[in-house]
């Protein structure tokens, strides 16, 4: 589309997790627009209040743009219900914590809790990760609609350590085994010294929404003796799900 | 500005924490805009994942707009620096924990933590308040530019309780005592249940670009016990601001 309304959305695509500012010109180069409609589309997004210029010029993603993003229901509404289980779940282990939900063929970290002192994790509030190489993916996918859990076998598995699963039919087995579990367990799938402990959170319906997970390093306790309290703690969120019909 | 950007950004504002799903009919009559206007517009921010529908055909703020204000260096990028220490304050003391900036004449709360069995708050992450009835709006405040602060002296102050301070003449005092002793106790000025105490974080160079805050209830620990944990975890974040001289 070349509307100026995909044009004005595509500057916003400019910015990641990597470049969270940008000048004029790398605005115009990532985006392909010519200086003159960068700069005009720039200037509308800084008066509503979508970027804002830093104390160098440069711009970023602004405040105004983050209020009304707190609004998406299946982002901060999720996490509003969800955090007092996800603190309860911290402060129970004292171990990264995190919420995530399934968008196309990806999960989206929704929520992160981090203790200081816990293992290295690659992602970030609001990042995205491929779903197979993660506790919380595994969750999403073996409980998504088969149409969905069939395009994410036919596609290829990005592996990332040695023991990552990149063959469609083991996956399709470990997928088996955390509906008939009830939790899924990611071993050194995205580093070799980390092992995630996920349980699924079900909207009032029952339909699976979310995932809940306990990021844990390889020294750290059996993945086994983290199940309970992943469960417990999915449990209860959803079970706050019935006190919001709203979300998500 | 009746801009086709204007319209398209405009459409956003139609959604708030009170109204969080919307039909077309409803954002057309928000908007001000035609139905046919509303409807090419609101395909667009659905393609681009601006704007999502629910299961009953709703719009509502969608993931993908979230994921790009997650980039926000003001909002998310502070908390990711703030997480560690609001964690540690919330383990110390168990009540709200709270962090905000300043964005006009307005505070915006960036984060906050709450336990289950803690007083009622009126505020969310997200949203707005008026500076002067709050803790972190009264250290925010303090240690705005001049003519901020003269504007905000100059604007009728909002009362919400018989304790609200809405005298302008009694608010300078308050604010100059503020930066005399490095921290804000906001008694009872929201509602009659809850005070807040809360202090500066600092930047590389030392401006105060957040605030931190807990709130108890009345019946719960006298503010002055509060004081020193406050302090030691705001100092806490302003120290770490070294290490990400990015943001914000």
């Amino acid at each position: 589309m070349g509307s100026v309304s995909s044009r004005l959305l595509g500057v916003l695509d400019a910015f990641t997790g990597a470049q969270r500012r940008l000048t004029l010109t790398e605005i115009s180069r990532r985006t392909g627009l010519p200086m003159g409609t960068a700069h005009r589309l720039v200037g509308e997004l800084v008066a509503w209040g979508a970027l804002e210029r830093d104390d160098r010029g440069r711009y970023q993603i602004g405040l105004r743009l983050w209020e009304v993003a707190a609004l998406a229901p299946r982002g901060p509404g999720l996490r509003e219900i969800a955090l007092p289980f996800l603190e309860d779940l911290y402060e129970a282990t004292h171990q990264h914590v995190q919420l995530a939900v399934l968008d196309g063929l990806d999960v989206v970290y929704v929520e992160r809790i981090s203790a200081r002192g816990a293992v290295g994790v690659r992602s970030r509030v609001g990042g995205r990760w491929p779903a197979h190489t993660t506790g919380v993916g595994l969750v999403l996918l073996a409980h998504a609609p088969p149409p969905i859990q069939e395009d994410y076998l036919g596609t290829p598995l990005a592996g990332f350590t040695e023991l990552t699963i990149t063959d469609p039919a083991a996956l399709r087995r470990v997928l088996a085994e955390v509906r008939r579990t009830g939790y899924a367990v990611s071993d050194r799938q995205v580093t070799m010294d980390a092992v995630s402990v996920a349980a699924p959170v079900r909207n009032v319906g029952g339909a699976v929404v979310a995932a809940l997970s306990v990021v844990v390093g390889t020294d750290g306790p059996p993945p086994s003796a983290l199940v309970p309290a992943v469960v417990t703690a999915a449990r209860g969120i959803s079970r706050s799900m019935f006190r919001y019909p709203e979300v998500p």
